[in-house]
């Protein structure tokens, strides 16, 4: 399988640079008969774009407003794989166009390497890179996830529906912003006064913040999850390691289940699990992620350049002071496609 | 790919239960040509048993002591894949068998689901369990992990060999024990007193401990790792949570990240990162891992019956109070063949 | 992997149907500074189109006066993972838009299952079907595997001048069409006047015909090819076999070769192997398929409808009478995605 | 996915050279609570092994008769994956041991490629192979697939009684010998005595024969088959053509049909099509393959040696003198495969 692959079974392939011609996600293996829009998959985009009222000047109380300025419309068209919104169980082919796709801008990095970025890591893979704003390495990659999310999405409301069972709902979450830790602050939730103080503060001094999130999994179909490999966690895992800007993952106790003994760490209701036993779901599944500042700041750094010599630079354009809550969509995206592979995996289970 | 097999190049396959006639491993895409003798595996192998100077009652200062007694031999032979001590380039079957076979220390499991393991989850997923000593879910499955990985290190160092690289080097300390925080403890480390103490303790009260490990990979080739979904952290996560204890894993800087100005994250040196970036590695890797306390105790807990109802629960025989060390060689076997997996993928990123 | 996937290691996927928005095809696992043009799938896309100089009333001598007249200007677009001209390592995704969309002309073909054509077996396996010319069982399925044959092909080239080898050729010519053997014709060669007059009567009947093709690969590296499930003939009969009218394939000797004792047909320098020994390549390449005659025909036969009651059917708009020549770059796309492939995979058995 | 394993929901991996330790195979993706019993593979392997009646002298009038006299039990042990006689969803391994794992009789092939075989062509693929009867690409590598095989027919069964479906039944018959075209010839059948003493004959001059072989694969459940490169008859294509003496296929009608106008090959009823339409199955499945004259004969043959010098090879020890009938359970094995993967992809189409 390709490494642009992701799922055995409900399969999504993602395509495309920063500033390629375009963006998108062929997802194949969707069962036939799968309602799906085009709202559909439109509206899961528009949560990962950067903030339109921003752009427009008005007030803004979540984080929104300290994302970037690109000015990308993300919209969406479905090629094929889909007729009379129904999906045919061919490949659903998704397209989202660039907008941006000069290289001016980024002429003066294409010698150098951004700290924090992968240009030297994949200067030194490929020995060639679309150094426009971070070629395949860039944030816009997530387009493509979060296209195939939106079908995974799809898949399992359809599965739901047929089987009788409860939605899956996820609930994801900030608990620490810049540093600071925080009462839960969603997707549109207003920030707490103090962390947008913070943020306001990084974003006057050309800095950037990490951020801690939370996500809660609710009504997971039991008996989820391939053992040994492919068990829930590991592949949830794989799932969202693979998001560029996470550095951390905890399952259920994580590390603070490290320092409890068996007889505290398996009490029944606990749930210190995370709802996964020998990497199969049996309970609401919960997971917490460390994510980093995004590395393009307008601050100076050091940096080295394709000579190896040490060199002054600010970043310029406008970027994202922090991935929340841009990334919600993002990790969301990624769970519906481990969900969506391990239901269709474990139809196989007891066939 | 079966969910039994990891690596898309370099692909090992495990197989067997508990108490099966025998556990083992089939490693495919191994390249022709590896010298492989069977004391290559056999060594990481041993490291992984229970430790045999207990069960003769000699003085052990490590943390060995303090591992099951199940009384295997764990001897490996290898049935094909190998000729006059060099890999063939066909696949390498590899078997080592289990002397107990028998179910009758388990037969009054049969109906009853220990809490902290999986037998509810395999229960509701397959409909149908080898309870004998947990079937596949058993800690025992890792000797396929350990097959694998000594194989895909033999690999590793015949291709540094021919490269004239240096060898990557893993090392692997535990940082907390018990939740205890200590300077590092290596696998043949004397216990500190403090921590020795601990598990004494935990082990009379029939309980067991948890740790937290942390591992270094040194001499990793540049360049490693398939963006976007087969990245190096991405792939390392889904090999170290597929193993049965992990609950969480840090890479590089991990939750601590979250917490720290891109200005500061990026700083070059610290190598925040862990050695990765945009999932290619590019410097030496720095990860952390949970593993929870084994869930076999004495100590009574509650517990559910296939009836649904609570009962009390003591689980006899002899289990490990801490999976540290025997877990090391299988992490240390998880990173080996992530990382061979990677070189054969990288291989041919610039043909 | 998924269904529209070919290739373990260069891995094309392709998407489209006949009238959805796009067909096309994404490229994973291409190696990093490749050159590769617009024009090299452009050229290898205009070979397969219906005949332009038909449309336009002028004299063609070549079988392909008897194609469709479908308008496709089947124009490419490099959505992705090219940069200045060279591949990034990253996926390329290629999209050529269908500008043939409407329903109008299928609206009565809904609820009847064309004979010869898919549409029976859609319905049953799918539970719903895109009846606008055959869905993704149409012909235009073929954009895709052409587009990432040029891929391959590009891939090939590249690697054959770094590694200082001849450029694998092939060959492809009819040997029999119409039922009528002839010595060869080849793409673009005149048609035998009999042939020509024999299709001319199908065409008038609203009738088409088959052919039988053999194709001849010079120049083919040694050692390709997998065992034991991908052999290089193996993997060859598969991406052959997938092509929609293609019914046989023979490799070497074939059939002949089943009459022949050992001591004849081990002969050396005979190569009744075909060039593929033990499943590995060893010398040029010979095989042979046998190519059904396109299933819609004006001239009427009898059909299912959905209510399972019998009916005349005469299937209206001008298919193709042969699928010779516009198959040719179609199978050609099948056997450089199969060496592609198995050249990345050769690369690892002696790493 | 390795190159040694087939199917991608029922995958089955084989292992073993024709003098390792042993041979076998591991199956994943086999549901659970499949009734599986030692003898249900054992029944299967028997049917494989060199026929027992003619190494004990007594009178056969099948083709068993010229079948190799190597002595191997071929007695089965199941390591894992099955328990209480019922298939658990872990990885089914299974072994047979070789008895005669001697290189003694080969030594003096080590440096020589016997003719039809595969010896030059491993040794510029691998640069090192094992010469002991032919290593990985001897026929005893079928024993795997007979395995995998029985593990498939065991699902199949359990999956049709579940599902309330006649049972798949495959149909293997020779149709022509030696060259010696005859009515059908089953693997129990008597020989027709024209071919019976042709193969004597043969047999006597030291020489091999080839065979045509026709299948009918009745009550094959409809819908099987995932377009467009997992389409049924290109992935049988793929698995037949994977049998190391297979040089030719044809589904339904062939090479024949080449030959007919789309209005004669159209026919309903006439099931040209051979039962797959699109690669989907919708009626009874129908192929015939070429198998070529087992490549080891005592006749004396031109055969190079790894100098490049002609040499005069005799190859001594007693082999088959034809594949029929050994070579009917390893292409039903081929077949069971096939559809068991296929059945398993099928579930997922309409979820």
């Amino acid at each position: 399988m390709g490494a642009n692959s992701f799922g055995r079974f409900f399969t999504v392939t993602t395509f495309g640079e920063s500033r390629s011609l375009g963006v998108g996600a062929v997802i194949d293996g969707c069962p036939a008969g799968v309602p799906l829009k085009n709202e559909d998959i439109q509206s899961a985009l528009n949560r990962r774009k950067p903030c339109p009222l921003h752009r427009g000047g008005k007030e803004v109380k979540t984080a929104h407003i300290f994302s970037t300025t690109r000015a990308e419309e993300d919209l969406c068209e479905i090629l094929s794989g889909v007729y009379l919104e129904k999906t045919l169980g061919s490949p659903i082919a998704v397209l989202v166009k660039n907008k941006e796709t000069s290289f001016k801008n980024y002429e003066n990095l294409k010698d150098i390497y951004r700290p924090g970025h992968a240009d030297y890591a994949y200067e030194i893979k490929y020995g060639f890179r679309d150094y426009r704003g971070g070629g395949r390495a860039s944030g816009r990659e997530t387009v493509g996830r979060v296209i195939g999310g939106a079908c995974a999405r799809a898949f399992l409301n359809s599965y739901f529906e047929k089987t009788g069972q409860k939605k899956t709902e996820i609930k994801i979450w900030a608990e620490e912003i810049a540093g600071i830790k925080t009462s839960p602050v969603f997707e549109n939730s207003a920030l707490p006064e103090n962390i947008s103080e913070k943020l306001l503060q990084l974003s006057r001094e050309g800095d950037s913040a990490g951020c801690v999130l939370s996500a809660e999994v609710l009504n997971v179909p039991k008996g989820l999850g391939s053992p040994v490999f492919y068990k829930l966690d590991a592949v949830l895992s794989q799932a969202l390691m693979s998001i560029g800007a996470v550095k951390g993952i905890e399952i259920g106790g994580g590390f603070a289940s490290a320092s409890l003994p068996a007889s505290e760490n398996n009490k029944i209701g606990k749930n210190y699990s995370g709802g996964i036993s020998g990497g199969i779901s049996e309970d609401n599944i919960f997971f917490r992620l460390s994510v980093k500042a995004p590395p393009s700041i307008r601050k100076e750094q050091t940096a080295f350049n394709s000579e190896g010599e040490k060199i002054k630079l600010s970043v310029t354009g406008e970027h994202d002071v922090c991935l929340f809550p841009r990334i919600v969509p993002v990790v969301e995206a990624m769970v519906y496609l481990t969900l969506a592979d391990s239901v269709l995996a474990s139809v196989n289970d007891r066939v």
